[in-house]
């Protein structure tokens, strides 16, 4: 047995990948954080700034530089944010997005697998969905050892806008955001709870005045990346800290269950297609898809979420 | 505004207060803590030994000191571990017990509002719903300033021992022991799920082959404490990071729902009587105490525990 | 005593204002973060892309919100970030954008004083020593709850390229960057080590090939915050994190040494001029300002640092 | 390449074994710990008790189970602890205890090389400088991949002790103590410092009242250990955390600087025996050994310590 360091490769060096950078080097976990981008420039920036303050007491002690695909030899993890993403004008079509960053991801994976098929890869790049169906079925790659972020951030948001409404801590709100990670997610609410209570009895034991909207909680949900959007003109922060949850579960080998994106094979009936549902992360990857139990309503909105993201997967093969 | 320092009293320096004072130490989040005994030159070795790595880069920069009573003074938190525990050979009569700690914990609390009102006390020592109710009910102390640790551990027990045969991160497991710190204790079986699956479904998804038996596991996890006493003669870490545990959720006001002990007010029909239900924890201390739905048989078991615990009160009550 | 929550306010959503904000919340130190802009939706999108993920199991638990001024009421932490900054292609005049600054920074104030004089500001807007000279003498705000990053960050890079070329923890360079943030700061050679070993005896115990020179590094420092504005446009990361170590050493009263921007009061002989020597850091801000030992040849540049400030100090001075 | 876990093994489950255990646990590193004794009953206690709070939300996700020596086989760090230690009234000769606490490292050592010469082992049992040297040399492991505690936690007090004197952080008290952990270590007190200034200077910068006596600063230093064991019965928490500010550096291959003891091989004139010097700490364990500039009474007193080390040796082995 050789030491093995704690390493990890993030491919992009835009807002979401230098925020990724700056959220994982947080983590204190990690030796080594290495940053590849095609701007080369942009990604030695990066590192340049992240690496500085090491020699403060408290910082984490890693070494944080540019580098490129080699880097992806030894390193245990693998995250993907290259590719444009929306923009808050955005009036590009959803299938010209997808056609572009399936490229864009194309020549990333082609570059990874070069130098690892043992890595565990995260890829981020939007339409998330469909850029980890791509990397799952095209490279050889162990498909367990692939994830997209999927409605993990979604999951959060949905959490907090409900425990903020509840007065609690959002780490007692419990259920997932499922599916696609865009617009046709959904909220599966027979498993939504704080602390055990359903959500249908939430109002009476918090005595709150106004009710909570399934359908208004449902559309901010799904909204808030969008507000994101406008507001600040990209998202970064609620992402990379999605990144860096993963990041933790995988290094530490901790079972925990997380909604993440990966090609369905059978569950729910459904397969050839990658999005949503709570898995088991380990050291492995995604050592377990879970089918929980969900009502005949969110099965349908299951599959209308599934069919959708066919129909854009179609829209490729079909390019190509 | 004047600054006010996260400082924390530990009262009683035996195995559980110095454990206690080693795991704060370890949350980065407290500016000083006083250790304070009877035995001061015991209160002073935990203080040394526990004080001396301040130096190293990545330890917690706090004062650790040996102090009195006085220091309560500006102290945000108090917490009580004073007065003899059971030992693995216990032949303790447990009214004994429980008149023992009650006088310490009178002579405790009789010191500690010579100095102070306003800190959130948490009390350990045992049988804790005993010395909880009677901190609670004999001081004219702020009721929602006093909580005792309750099934708090017996909590993390119960979804250590379920997330360890299903193979899954034990922060994916939820529900409640309620009732009694002891032997009346209880899971609230109705409540007890993994990532929304209820617990009679596990065997299904998780594909394990041998079924996990409610009473056995409630066995176990009433058990754990016997347990550890017979192996290693005394309780002490588990117990630590429970006080932890409530100490972070306190000063970083988190709104976090968790089983501590306190005196109901007609929850579920009971009174005058301090036994442990799911609780919303912030900087005021208990803000809110939840009555989380449970099953008929549930009810009757947390009944059960309160006369139980009402039994050994108006024990107490007749000696004085 | 009251309860009193960890609550800091971020002054300015720009790319240093938002880092902070991120940079902050990882300290899992503070109950409460609000960042306030004159542009509101700028401010908003940071606190909500920040806030989404506390349902996530080691996310800190922080309430993060944009606001206003009043929020500064009982904030513990007031960082001002606000005003333009450096270009890549600047060709802005330094007595012009200290003179654009000092007016941001002067309105601010006036803002921050209608509600508070207790909270210790941390005074981040360039020139920062100008900034801090600013805040410090115009609004009769006790001096010693005002400070500026300073050479801070310049410090921790001049730690950081050492210890990098002698293979050893930058935690183990010691050593300040005095003076101005800027073109005259310069490094305390006189006390620059590794370990104790005093700077011109490292290549002899490390046996490295190629020298190190004082110069070159000296100017790879200065050059530090221009390269990683060249290579990625602006500077958050490095500085961000200076702003955490600060914050952290005033919530956790360390007394740790760091060098920050303060008027000095006679030090070196230089007075009525702000710039960076190593100072106590406490719950109360400067605690103590330390006239470590320099030789003459950095006294003789530290002065003429404090004069090129005094320069534009009057250049303002006379504007009015 | 394969994941490999960050995996620990504890040898040793009394008072010092079990403060480590709970101590590296709260590093938040770690994917599992082992603890192993020859009471495989205190073992498992120690493993229970620590185990049963994973569940809350920032209890770190190890996980932590009595085992075997076998566990050593996939380790990348090993904690000898075993061996009985000083006692208050300890009544023991040095070199009894030398003798007795050899034995049982030798068995210890024997055991491990079964099953491993990769992991990095750490020898914590007394007297520490002699056991670390018995590992040394007698068992074909790779040297570099041993060291002993040494002297860290004695320059831990000594920067405490200073630090607290002068009221400052005593993460800025920089210098080392050096030799035997025991009787015949010393400060070197030429390196001495804080924030640059030499000790000599601390009283006029401070400005403190008393003098801070070399000789009565290096009394303490030494008479800690004894003082703890007075006051508390035995050490544990000092020497737990020194062990897991190892365990971090070696786990992110921090390259740091700590004081430890390994057998010199020339480093200022001595050899054939093990005392502390400043080393460079990596992954590969002692990456480096720093003959850092010392007084000539400073290189005397080495000697002198080295010398007394030999005695016992030398009474080791002629015993055999």
């Amino acid at each position: 047995m050789n030491f093995v360091k704690n390493k990890l490769v993030v491919v992009g060096a835009g807002m979401v990948g230098s925020a990724v950078l700056n959220s994982v080097l947080s983590l204190n976990l990690l030796s080594e954080v290495v940053i590849v981008d095609i701007n080369d420039k942009k990604a030695q920036g990066e590192a340049l700034d992240a690496s500085h303050t090491t020699s403060f007491a408290y910082s984490p002690n890693v070494k944080v530089r540019a580098g490129s695909y080699e880097d992806c030899k030894d390193a245990q993890i693998v995250v993907i944010t290259a590719g444009p993403s929306l923009k808050p004008d955005d009036k590009l079509d959803r299938l010209v997005l997808a056609d572009t960053n399936v490229k864009v991801t194309d020549s990333i994976m082609k570059n990874i697998v070069k130098y690892t098929k043992d890595a565990i890869i995260i890829v981020v790049t939007n339409p998330v969905d469909i850029a980890t169906y791509y990397c799952q079925n095209n490279f050889d790659y162990p498909k367990n050892k692939i994830m997209g972020t999927g409605t993990l951030l979604d999951t959060a948001r949905m959490r907090k806008i409900i425990g903020k409404k509840y007065n609690v801590d959002s780490k007692n709100v419990h259920g997932y955001v499922l599916g696609e990670h865009g617009g046709s997610s959904f909220t599966s609410w027979s498993d939504v709870n704080i602390a055990g209570i359903p959500f249908d009895k939430l109002d009476d034991i918090f005595k709150v005045e106004a009710h909570a909207d399934k359908e208004q909680i449902d559309t901010e949900v799904r909204d808030s990346g969008i507000e994101v959007l406008k507001l600040k003109g990209y998202t970064s922060a609620g992402i990379a800290m999605s990144v860096s949850r993963l990041v933790k579960a995988i290094l530490l080998n901790e079972q925990s269950i997380l909604p993440v994106s990966s090609t369905l094979e059978g569950e729910y009936g459904i397969s050839d297609v990658a999005l949503s549902i709570p898995c088991v992360i380990t050291s492995n990857g995604i050592e377990n898809k879970l089918e929980i139990p969900l009502s005949e309503d969110e099965i349908d909105k299951l599959n209308k979420s599934a069919d959708s993201l066919k129909e854009i997967i179609k829209g490729l093969k079909d390019n190509k």
